[in-house]
Order: structure tokens, then sequence, then C-alpha cells
């Protein structure tokens, strides 16, 4: 493995071969001593806790930390992103974890030549793939289930605008979940094979083990569909949440639109602070293995 | 001691023990290695000394530092901080210094339940406190002084809109300081039990041993009172300033207006950039406080 | 060596002390732990490969770094600069790395008297002193040529606005380099003495063992001069680059302006990544020189 752009790219076995290393990290069976390896995060939309996730994962890796900032940057002098980064790694840098708007960016990106070897982690790449996400997100179902084929989860929300929804049903099918989309026809996307897509709450949320929501992107969800809409037809509360099933989201939740506040205090609830927590070893384990392919 | 908010949380024997460790960081003699500990700075207002010093006391201490910087923070996805805090908590950050405008913000943050234990450490909060100020302008005085409770000190200023003025009277009183506060009607604020008031210089100055001079903050004095008359009646000038008297400025100084440029070489003054000092070692000693109290 | 403000200030012996140092931080043969040095990275102006460079010097000597950023300090609270760094001085910072717009700022700067040693380190000047840029440059050229003194560098571009220009001459001189400038007219600056002025791209071309680029900024020339004369005269292209000459720019540079695109995959190109590379060990060697005479 030489960068993570997205899940298409990896097998079965290297997730699971992530998940196995995030394990040692999380119960602290395995340390890592990366005093040599230069890694950058160049983050060009906002973020918290995935930014904040990759810079401690960097820093019990005991590797040396870079914020690249866009705006006070070269690239304000008309260099190009290739440029620039190729002028890091002739610097010495070793890995880019890149967030950037565009969809293909970073595939491009990491299929030039550069100065020395360096690797790119995606952050997030426009509404296509967030691939540290879907890993967590397997992490955290994965502690809980031992056999992920014989289970079913729920998509809910924005779907068509969501680049995390795009990762985890790449993910998910790759394990043969049964996978469900629930939205109102205007927020779907476009249809996936071997995905079962809903319109209705009640049908989607029968014998789901897990509900994945995810965030409504109130300034975009206006052209579509009134909020008002929304809310009374899919937002999650402590009457529609089936019993016994997780309920996960990516973050950050706009709290009373898909789901209701009440709901946060709920058992089901805790997956969600526990992904942000498993996120960390998630990426110390990627992180750790990009780098050791650079013999670093 | 879980949280740094105020300084009325504080007892005698609390701030002596800070005094104590910070004394012991300064000569060498204790060292600490949080190694595992990780620490966010989240300023939201425009800072340098009391942000840097934090900076150097994380490093002297061994500790991880993190930025938060708000502006490409999810918060611009409408994430509340209290949410935004919780993640921190489950990503791992164990403590929190945070600078606000608001002056209740992190008394109510602390108060909450979160993922794991975080400590928050106030950094300036609105016009009411700023706690590790008035801890080491506590150090400050009590490195030179045996026994406070027979000196005077004068604060001269902007009292109606300190944080400082606030949080070193609530400490000054505890060690039975004479305090007296210097300054127009219009800037002087609420009177405080047990403080004296003056808007006469000379008499305020008479006896006092140490006199505590204040940012005059231009932009918001014009509303006040005229700049020109402030200055003739209250700036400090080497033909006011008491022979023997230790003059104090939490910086940064507005020269030529609460303080006239040349006084700033006269002896009396070098305490001002010895605050600047000592912050670090007081700082250090909070913090090695609140994350020893977590078992870190 | 207490600073390193400008060329002018550096001996021949200087230089090349400078020059082996970084050559063993290079080869490995040198290594250095600043634990206990503090540096301050204070860009004034948009930087990606000088502050990354000095970013990555400062952790491989396992010193400490801390980024002031302007938008966010006290200068925004009318502190002017000095004060602002008398303060760091206080707080335990050990030296300032600087980028500023204006000439003559850090000399004034550096010339100050502050709480504790502080060094200045100057990362780019106004329009005249790029110093550690000029110093990687000599690096990079000596490693090729035992004997610099019967070799010629033409220096080609905006050299009337170029602190890489005057920093890189000055250094040229001092070991009696023939250095020839070619522009137009009007791009060409003050003429310094010793050095031969080209109008005639093919005449300064001619025997050059060094072709030095400039970048040519776009947002200025077009007072000046129309770019497509520019390109038609002074592009560099596979067709007028001698054979043999190596092709340095400090980059960044505007392709297809300054440089024809495809001459960057010729092997005479090399050099500028390197240039990029080499900067890291020479800044290495100037903080480590610094801080030693501090005793550090």
């Amino acid at each position: 493995m030489k960068h993570l752009i997205n899940i298409e790219d990896l097998s079965t076995e290297e997730i699971n071969q992530i998940y196995t290393r995030a394990q040692d990290f999380e119960k602290g069976i395995r340390k890592a001593n990366h005093l040599n390896a230069h890694i950058v995060n160049m983050f060009f939309e906002n973020s918290t806790r995935t930014k904040m996730s990759f810079e401690m994962a960097i820093n019990k890796l005991n590797a040396n930390k870079y914020d690249f900032c866009s705006e006070t940057s070269s690239l304000n002098k008309g260099e190009d992103l290739f440029d620039t980064i190729n002028n890091l790694s002739a610097i010495g840098m070793n890995a880019v974890v890149l967030r950037h708007s565009d969809n293909n960016l970073i595939k491009e990106l990491s299929s030039k030549k550069y100065f020395q070897d360096i690797s790119f982690i995606n952050a997030g790449s426009g509404t296509n793939a967030h691939p540290t996400q879907a890993l967590l997100d397997y992490y955290t179902i994965k502690k809980h289930f031992l056999n992920l084929s014989d289970k079913t989860i729920t998509i809910v929300g924005d779907i068509a605008h969501s680049r995390v929804a795009m990762s985890d049903i790449t993910l998910f099918k790759k394990f043969n979940m049964k996978i469900r989309c629930l939205s109102s026809e205007n927020l779907i996307g476009e249809k996936i094979e071997g995905v079962e897509y809903y319109t209705n709450l009640k049908e989607a949320f029968e014998n789901s083990d897990i509900i994945m929501a995810l965030r409504i992107q109130k300034e975009r969800i206006q052209e579509h569909v009134d909020i008002e809409s929304y809310i009374k037809n899919y937002q999650i509360t402590k009457e529609n949440l089936p019993y016994a099933a997780f309920l996960m989201h990516p973050g950050p939740i706009n709290k009373d639109i898909e789901i209701k506040s009440d709901v946060l205090d709920m058992p089901n609830a805790r997956t969600i602070l526990n992904q942000a927590k498993n996120g960390v070893y998630v990426r110390m384990a990627i992180l750790d293995m990009l780098l050791s392919s650079q013999g670093l």
C-alpha cells in the first residue's frame, strides 16, 4: 500500500490488516516510532475531527507534523498544487494528508512522479470519497459484530452529496452487508447496484442493525426540499429508532434536524463518539503501514 | 483541581501550591514528562504572549500541543462548541486552553459531562476573568515580598473592561493586600468591597508598593473620555511613579498612553517582562497539576 | 555569528563553515539535539518552501517550533513588533525567523537590546535580501564545482525586484564568480559593480555554466513590459539552454513564462528541486550555529 485514495483500491485482506493494526494500537500492544517521518496536513476544506484526529495519530506515531496553510502559501503566487507538493517532497515530506473539494485531484496527484517517494492519504475528496471515515466506521461496526454478512445497515440523510456514504457503501459491499439507503427522492443521488433504496423510514428501519445518519447540509438542502418536510419524514427520534440498533453519524451533527437531540442521550448513540475515538487508531494504522512501506 | 476557571474557586493553599510548583519548574528542580497528554489551544480572541506562553509551557512539559483554528473548523458547519469539545475529548484531548469573549461560556462548558475527562483552563473570558494572569502576577509579587498583607497595590487604567483587574483583585484580596483602584469615574466600573477607589493619582500612588497599569483600549475609550484628558490625569511618568514601587503591566502596552515611554527604561519597569517570563512557569505548574489529577 | 541578516556580514570563511556543517548534516555525520531551544517563525509574507524548510530544519535539530500568526496576534491591539519580540524573548524564545516586506526592519530589530539573547534569521526582507536562499544556492553550486572563480553564472528575469538576486550577487562576488545579469532594461534594476549586464539572451548564455532563472512577478511586470515580449526574448527553452549548464530557480516557477514547461524535464533542471532539498541542511547548519553561539 503506497497511497490511500479510495476504498475501491483496497482488498478485504488489506482492510482487515488495517483493522488488526488499529486494534493493536488501541490495546497498546503495538508502538511506533516514526521519528524520521515528516507528514504534512493540507486541508482545503473546513475540518475539526478529521484534522485533529490525523494530528493526534501523527503525534502518537512519534512522527513530525506540518500544517500547510493554503492562504499563506505560494499558491497565492500562482504555483500549482503538483509543483507545491513536488517541492515538499524535495524538502523531505514523506506523506500528504489531503482534503480538497475536487473529486479527482488526489487520484491525479498520486499518479505523478515526485522527487522522492511521497504517500497520499485522502482525508475527504469532493463528494466522492472519504476512505478513512469508512475504515473507522468499519472498525466501529466490526468491534460489535463477528459476522457482517448477515447485518443490515441503513444510511439515512443527504446521500446524494455525501462522500462518507459513497466510501461506506463501497466498503460495506465488500463485506456483503445488507445496505439500505433512505431519503427523499431528490437527496438519494445516483442509484448504486446492490443497495436497496427506501423513501419510507419505517420500512427501512425494520430489522436494521445499524442506522448511519448523515449531516443535512442546511445551506444546500433548501434548493431541494424544505427542511420541515425532511424533519417530518426522516428525522431520527426516540420513537422510530429500533431498540437494539447502533446509531452512527460521521459528525458534525445538526441537532434536531437529522437527529432529535434527546436521542443523543440514548445508549444507542454512544457509538457516535466511539467513531471519533476509533478514528485515531485507524489513522495510526494507515499512516504506519504507508510509512513502513517506504521503509520509514 | 480539575479545571482552572477563575480565582474565586481557588483556596490560598492551592494558590501557594501553584506558586511552589512554578518555582520548582523555574529552578529546574522539577521536571515533567507528560508524553501521553494532549492539550488543545482554542483562542477565539487575539493573543500573543498568553498563547505563546501556553505553547511553551506545553512543550516544556513534553506534552502534545494542538491548535484549534475556529475559522477552518466545523463550527462553520453549524456545530456548537460543546459538541466540538466532546468530540475532541473522544479523540483523546485531555485539556482545553480556552480564550473567548463570552464571560460565562467556560464555566458552563466545564460543568458538562464529556466522553472522557477533559480539563478546562481559562486563558481569558470576556471582561470577567483571566486567572492565569492573576496567578503569574501573584508569583511575580510574591518573589519580592515575604508578607503581602502589609503591601499596597494600585491598579490604574481602564478597570471597567479589564478581566485582568477582576482576577487580580479577587486574588490579592485573598492575601489581604491593600488594593487601590485609580481611574476616571467612567472607567472605574462596578465598585468591589474591600477596594479603595481613587480618582487622584497623587493620592493613590502615595505609599503604593506596586503600581499595576492596564492597557487603555483606545478603540473603546473614546466613547467615554477623551484620551488627552486620560493622559493628563493618569499617565504614569518618571515624575509621578513612586521611587521604590514595582511597575507591572499585563501587556500589550500602549506606549505614551498609560505609561510614558521613558518610564520603561527605569529599573521599576523590569518587572513587566518578568511577568511574561514567570507566566510560563506558572502555566507549567497549572497544567502539570491538572494533568496529574487525571493520572497523566 | 549571532544573527543572519544579510550576506554582506559574512566572511567567506563563515560561508564555508555553513557549507561544511550543512554537508555534515546531509551526510548524517552530525546530529544536533537542541531540546531546550525555542524558535518562532514570523512570516508576514506568503511562503511555502522557505517556511516548511525552516520548520523541517527545526524538527531535525530537535528544537521546539512556534508559529507566530500576525493576524491573531496582539499586533492587532496596537503593539509594535519590537515589543512583541521583546516579550517573546522574556517568555523564552531563542530565535526568530522573520520574513517581512520591509527592507530594513530586521536589521533594525536585531540591533536592539532584548530581555534575553535572541537570534534573528532573515527569511526574506523586502526586495533586498534573502540570505538563506543565497547560501543554499551556494551549497548547490559548490557541490558540483570545486573552484567557483572560473565559473560563469547568468541570472535572468525580474532582477530589479528580486531579493534573491541581491543576496546571490553579493555572495557570488565574494567567491569571484563571473556574474551576468540578463533582462530587459526596465527589469534590470540598479547596476552593481562587478556584474556584466546583457539584454541579449544568446550573448549572455554563451559559456554560462549556470543559468539562474527568477520568477516573473506577473502581477507586477505588466506595468513595465508586456509579458509576450518578455517570453519572446527571455524565456528559457530547450533550444536556447546551453547543453551543459545547470538550471536553477528559487521557486515558485511560473511555468511557460520564465521557463518553458518541457525544459523542466531535462537533466539540467534537476538542480531546481535539489535547491529545495539542500535548503533544509543549510538552514539546519545556520540555526545550529546560532543556537550554539548562545550556548544552547
